[in-house]
């Protein structure tokens, strides 16, 4: 049987496996928002965000709370402080989402986002989903392989970034304003991508003890 | 006397004064190799985040040992959690400043920024550095009343980030690359200014027990 301690412990993993879930919807709707120039998805990932903020306040205050109350051994320790700072990670991850579904509600009716670098921002979209359910997959099971492929879609986010400039550079015709949505756009789901890798690598560290490279994971 | 817990403790506290002063001194400089165009400074800037870095993983590694030897009581734990914290944001803040120097470095020779926004960013910098010295002033001394006029300088920096998108919307001429690299640099001097913010209510927290909002700083 499970002491009060360990379960509490669960309840902080449970908490952080539904915020991974919680904003990897909203970025998926933020994404779809975005392309497919939809008011109402943008506004359910502005007002969603309130769930994120009160699961990341909640889950300080328990472990908070957990921490003043026990007197956890170092390994204890470790979990709830690495605990305390993925939830300000996804914290961030919902508020990524909702300055991207803002752009699109700015926009609307007009598309935020012109025809020549749609596939590229729905291929931004498609790898920040697949980053952020494998990191939920990480988080749920300590799958150290999964935090692997989870540095290479990192890296093929940041190819995604690159190929975006090439675009803006190549003889933009669609005005400064477009070029500042998406200068910024690409910026969001680049951070949103690092700050999932950041919730992976901290789970192998808690896992292995160290803190690994890029290298170390294979990407 | 102190004890040896409580001395380690200011050892953090320490780390973190000092690690506010090296990214304000990194900003400082930043901002002067982009307005200058000045290739050394912004060098300095890249080799120089070095040192933040290390201080942050020391800080780290000082604030878990201290919290797996010890069994530090609420209050001092609370201390420890939030100091680790802090030092993320102002590892961040480092990183942010090279972003700045890395644009200014990119362009080099040619200026990052064109003449007209000059001004802007000018004062962009100049916030930046007034808010950043004053968080280090809450951090050294946890003076509530400076936290107040921080959370009105970003005020300030908001004011000015908006004012930026004004000009680039107002038939600019610069062209795409220009208004890309003046859209990222606006956006970081702004998070720059929140990491600060955050810093400092930290701080404020730690002193009052509850996490202030800017309406109750006077803000």
């Amino acid at each position: 049987m499970r002491d009060t301690f360990h379960d509490e412990l669960d309840q902080i993993g449970a908490a952080l496996i539904e915020m991974s879930k919680l904003v990897g919807t909203a970025m998926h709707k933020a994404t779809v928002s975005l392309l497919e120039t939809d008011l109402t998805l943008a506004e359910e990932v502005i007002t969603g965000d309130d769930k994120v903020n009160r699961l990341h306040q909640e889950t300080e205050e328990r472990a908070f709370d957990l921490l003043a109350r026990q007197q956890p051994v170092a390994g204890d320790l470790r979990v709830i402080v690495t605990g305390l700072r993925m939830v300000a990670s996804l914290e961030r991850m919902g508020d990524l989402a909702v300055h991207i579904a803002k752009i699109a509600r700015m926009r609307y009716p007009e598309p935020a986002v012109p025809a020549e670098v749609h596939e590229i921002m729905r291929q931004m979209g498609e790898v920040a989903q697949n980053i952020v359910t494998k990191a939920g997959a990480v988080l749920a099971g300590h799958d150290i392989q999964l935090a692997g492929e989870l540095e290479r879609d990192d890296d093929a986010m940041d190819a995604l970034h690159k190929k975006l400039f090439t675009v803006l550079l190549d003889d933009w015709k669609h005005g400064v304003e477009a070029a500042i949505d998406v200068t910024l756009l690409g910026r969001f789901y680049e951070r949103y991508a690092d700050h999932a890798v950041s919730l992976s690598r901290r789970v192998v560290q808690l896992v292995t003890g160290e803190l690994p490279t890029a290298g170390d994971l294979g990407a």
